[in-house]
């Protein structure tokens, strides 16, 4: 029996986050289709969630939804949180900001397709000034461009979070990387560190070769293909 | 010299999580404009953060940004969390739905304006849903119609956070407090307690008589006025 159960999609998004933390701790869990919970049982659940991701934790016995409360919740149980409790807080900010950025990339969650003159504005602006406040943090502290981390000397789950959102968006959009090298050059090395780490880079090869450039999907992921292609 | 200054606008939308709490725990705190530090500073703080609500922590001399990063910090220091590592997940899990629940009521912070027909569906379905998830999330644990809390039979962050997000929504739409009273009868009467405690109450009141109903502000307030009135 798996430690944890991950009901997300079949595609990087929102799910990546859990996942690459549970490949890089090694842990024993069972990714499982959202839709064995979706729409129909999420608000039956013990503790009802609105959306995925889910993750049961088997030996607490409890159901969790909420991207950033899964992860600080492993990043607890494995040790992957800064020690200084300002550092932790850091931690979930750095993730809550993640947590942002897939919203406004995705035009909260679809809600209307993007179209040039509104897409360009953005990746100009909003998305140049994310990548900025990524590296900024990183500066702050000992991320170098070829060595250290987001919140320090030590990897948390700080960039864990950072490397499911930045990592994933220059895998899915390949002509976005040159964006993050411009905006964020150790954010960008970063990525790379980590994505080539063993358990994760092992799990990156798999997925990517199944799923190939897939990202959030849908209608949304077409229009950004649209703007950016 | 106060312990925390706390940057928001004259509204009480995302900002009276913080001061609900603050107010809750007496700390020494004051209240600034967010418009001495965004738009022109987020990006130069020491910890860049892209949106109000900032926290500035003067003992740990740190800038938070983030509505649950900031509050999940107060949780901690003030020990307003649950006690086992599984609650401690889902007090954070519940500041994220009330989040969400901010986003979603202000069709995310006003990207598109209500109309009538989109609003009455919301209503009737997912705020009606949001309702229910409250409610039995507090049905889980020892929420009852007259006592108990949100997580167990402690006053936590989850109930403040709760309140700050129900509370407000029937004071500044009182049109809604039926929706609320229908769908989760429970969590309308744990607002109605913790209003009433003492420096929430003393608070809350000096807020009303100055703000009135006054919610989220801009086009977005208005546009909710338009479909509820």
């Amino acid at each position: 029996m798996p430690d944890y159960e991950l009901f997300y999609w079949d595609l990087p998004f929102r799910g990546n986050f859990i996942q690459l933390f549970l490949e890089e701790v090694r842990a024993h869990y069972q990714k499982l289709d959202a839709s064995e919970l979706y729409p129909d049982r999420n608000l039956n659940l013990h503790y009802p969630g609105m959306a995925p991701p889910y993750l049961y934790d088997r030996r607490a016995q409890v159901w969790f939804a909420q991207m950033p409360a899964i992860l600080m919740h492993l990043a607890k149980a494995y040790e992957y949180l800064p020690d200084a409790p300002e550092q932790q807080t850091l931690a979930l900010k750095v993730i809550l900001d993640c947590d942002d950025v897939l919203m406004e990339i995705t035009n909260h969650n679809g809600m209307m397709m993007w179209d040039q003159e509104s897409w360009n504005d953005f990746r100009a602006h909003r998305l140049a000034n994310w990548m900025t406040l990524f590296e900024r943090t990183g500066q702050s502290h000992s991320l170098k461009t070829d060595a250290g981390y987001l919140l320090g000397p030590r990897l948390t789950v700080a960039d864990i979070a950072t490397v499911a959102l930045f990592g994933t968006l220059v895998h899915s959009f390949p002509e976005l990387a040159k964006d993050l090298e411009h905006n964020a050059p150790r954010v960008a090395n970063l990525c790379q560190r980590v994505e080539g780490r063993p358990a994760i880079a092992a799990f990156l090869d798999d997925q990517r070769r199944e799923l190939g450039n897939g990202y959030c999907g849908g209608q949304i992921e077409q229009s950004l293909r649209d703007v950016i292609g």
